[in-house]
């Protein structure tokens, strides 16, 4: 490590120190904060790292520093609770109708000039966009012809082989050939259920799932049931057992790693168990794993696919929320099905584009990937930190926000009388988009929530949006 | 222009001069053709130009020279028929069942090592890739964040924007917000089928028509109901209009300008009928327009969409046929189904790759791409004369050859009895790819039909390709 990270690393100690303490309870509301020299002694840090700390913190809101006194918690501080699982009044099938609104959403979020609450990707800072330009110049002047020509259906053989290299950290020891080169990983579900299901079929998802399956369902005819998720531990296989055992399910897509928007992680045994009892009926379980690098502790979280034994499951992820959402490349294991899906990119667009790829595979040769992540992962759990406590802060009594241990989303609980598609309308008006909780379901359930999206660069602007938002949260309470 | 290309444009003028006297008769095999001294005074061109005219007619084996004689017409020399409309016993939606032979046909054409006849992309030395390169290496350290960030799900605007000048040649005044880019034309057909048919529902296609469209349609579970295409005219609006009075008609796909895989031009007066006979159900019309812009005489060929007045023509292109396959950049024009298609793609794949739409926008800003095409069909053209030449030199007795006047591909009909995928396999064995025309159509019609590809750059590898076909060919007809 350099100095100057080092220099970081100590202070981010710091600084999560004081927000354990805080958490715990140690620290409440108006507490004295131990004073920069203890700091400095207990920790071992310099004035300057300690100094820094606290100034952060003081930056995000949760301290305060009072002339001639000191440093203390502010008084309005509140950690809030985690919402619980929704569990709807029933479990049915249903037709999936939310494309009206789904597109409303989507238009809001795509607009640039709003504070981003709203759509899912990375702030441009942390996108390693200058090497991957450098990269991109590179394969390009090297290899004219071939980044001219066709891919193979398959995608870059050498792409492929740096995936498989890492599939290995996620449990699973995939060759280049099982693997399948998509435009993101929405392409790769899409490309699942195109191959696997005809309109009329029943699909298993998670509920609250996010919205673009539920508008690729929609658009495709399909009818969904809808298992509940739980923020603390996702899928429950006790639920889905029953689902399949009730219904003819076609096929699963669920996201066990922190799931969006509720940011659940289903452990390891359930994963276990889920892909044991789907294999039983041999339903094919297609998995989004788009944040399974985003992990703030530990090691990398496991997969469905790693329990795999029978090839059905369709492992889904991209590297859309890691390094360039533009570049289009993402990829999946099919696993048994390979051939449909393979078929069914052919008829599509034929490949992927083939600069890209390249670009891609050159970026994980040279050892880029793994260095560059730890930064965003950090970068998203501060942000997540500063963005829960000034939640905390600002939002109506009765509020929960969930506390993930991964992922680039919040998904914040309302009073339960507040809609949140109002609350979606009043925050454009005042120049910020988020996501209303209705579009991640069927059902009525999330009708009071909302999803926020983490960056990873937290700002004034941003605290100020989120302070804005808060208020626009009581209005709502109040109508 | 430059000496060179003045020079180059000379001798050319001076090989299709006497091409022009061989296909109208004037010269017929054996004769003995004007000296070179004659040649020289009569047209106006030095010796060297009629010379190296003289030597490139007789590599590719038109003439010959016999020593202290001059030049003679090849003995075996003759001009073949182009193949006769197939009409089928009777026009009936069929469920559509040519996948396994697709697949097979598919791993073939995509192997390198095989002389070239099947897949259909310019050969790389007419690719500009060197100056794609250099415009793909300046847009990425140009706009670094720009080419990692989602574009939107319409695409690029700067390329639209010179997307939507160009579709003044073709006829049509289309605005950038009128246009969807898309990764290759292929998705742009895809796009339309997704978003406006269900399975079960009946598809109007040309027979033949490009195997995709079928593996396509068969993959979605639609019917197809298969109007005969002329290699000389195309379709004709009254099969047309008989077809649409007859069935149930959910949309069509048709090609009118140089369709894949027989060459055929649907003239403008059909055009105009064929989009007022659908425009009166309300039918929707795919346009697949990818080879309109290789056109080898006169100027661009309209499009059905210039004659679409509600907005039923959905019109698709790309750039994949001219400067680069593995950009993956394609376009369409919706009309009345903009936001349907908007829709889809937004969960198919979310948008196209940002750093080659910013390049091929690029290329077309500076202008480059007229230059490049003239080239392109120039060179194509020619590719087509000498195939055509030595087919009818090595080909079976009662074979005949489409003679299009632009696109990228031969169709080649032989004898009535001749199984063309037992010459696929045939010819695969002795190291060639070409696509036997069973692929091309869900009936019988074709099964004595090769489409053959032509990319540009004859050579003496190709040459002997033929030659060896030829003799495979024979050996067919005798079993």
């Amino acid at each position: 490590m350099d100095a100057a990270s080092e220099q970081s690393f100590r202070y981010h100690q710091v600084e999560q120190r004081i927000l354990g303490m805080i958490e715990s309870g140690d620290l409440r509301s108006g507490d004295k904060l131990p004073s920069l020299r203890r700091v400095c002694s207990s920790m071992r840090v310099s004035m300057s790292t300690a100094t820094h700390a606290y100034e952060e913190l003081e930056r995000k809101g949760v301290i305060e520093s009072r002339p001639r006194s000191g440093f203390f918690v502010r008084t309005r501080f509140r950690k809030l609770l985690t919402p619980k699982k929704q569990q709807p009044q029933s479990i049915e099938p249903t037709e999936v109708n939310r494309i009206q609104l789904i597109r409303t959403v989507l238009d809001t979020i795509g607009d640039r000039k709003l504070i981003p609450f709203g759509v899912v990707t990375l702030a441009e800072e942390l996108l390693p966009t200058r090497v991957l330009a450098r990269l991109l110049s590179k394969v390009a002047r090297e290899h004219p012809g071939a980044s001219a020509a066709y891919e193979t259906v398959a995608g870059n053989y050498e792409l492929r082989r740096q995936i498989a290299f890492r599939s290995l950290d996620a449990g699973s020891s995939l060759g280049p050939d099982d693997l399948m080169i998509t435009a993101g990983a929405m392409e790769g579900l899409y490309t699942a259920l195109m191959g696997l299901t005809r309109a009329g079929d029943t699909v298993l998802i998670q509920s609250p799932a996010y919205y673009c399956f539920l508008q690729l369902l929609e658009g495709m005819g399909l009818r969904a049931i809808e298992l509940p998720s739980d923020p603390n531990s996702g899928i429950s296989p006790a639920d889905l057992a029953d689902a399949v055992k009730r219904f003819q399910v076609k096929l699963a897509i669920l996201c066990p790693n922190f799931n969006n928007p509720d940011g659940s992680l289903t452990p390891q045994a359930a994963k276990r168990e889920i892909v044991e009892l789907l294999a039983k009926r041999e339903i094919p379980l297609v998995e989004d794993d788009v944040y399974g690098e985003l992990y703030f502790e530990g090691a990398r979280p496991d997969t469905f696919k790693s329990y795999d034994t029978k090839g059905l499951v369709i492992y889904c992820s991209s590297f859309s929320k890691t390094i360039a959402p533009g570049y289009r490349i993402g990829w999946m294991a099919p696993g048994r099905f390979l051939a449909k899906t393979l078929e069914v990119k052919a008829t599509t667009n034929v490949c992927v584009a083939s600069p890209t790829q390249l670009a891609i595979a050159e970026y994980l040769r040279v050892g880029q990937y793994d260095r560059h992540l730890k930064i965003v992962r950090n970068a998203l759990m501060r942000q997540m930190q500063g963005m829960q406590l000034s939640i905390g802060e600002h939002f109506p009594h009765g509020a929960r926000v969930t506390h993930p241990k991964g992922g680039g989303v919040l998904w914040l609980e309302l009073p339960e009388h507040v809609d949140s598609v109002k609350l979606f309308f009043k925050a454009r008006n005042a120049g910020i988009s988020i996501v209303p909780g209705e579009v991640f379901s069927t059902g009525d359930n999330f009708n009071n929530f909302i999803r926020l999206s983490v960056g990873g660069v937290w700002s004034e602007r941003l605290q100020k949006g989120l302070e804005t938002l808060g208020a626009l949260a009581h209005e709502c309470c109040q109508e």
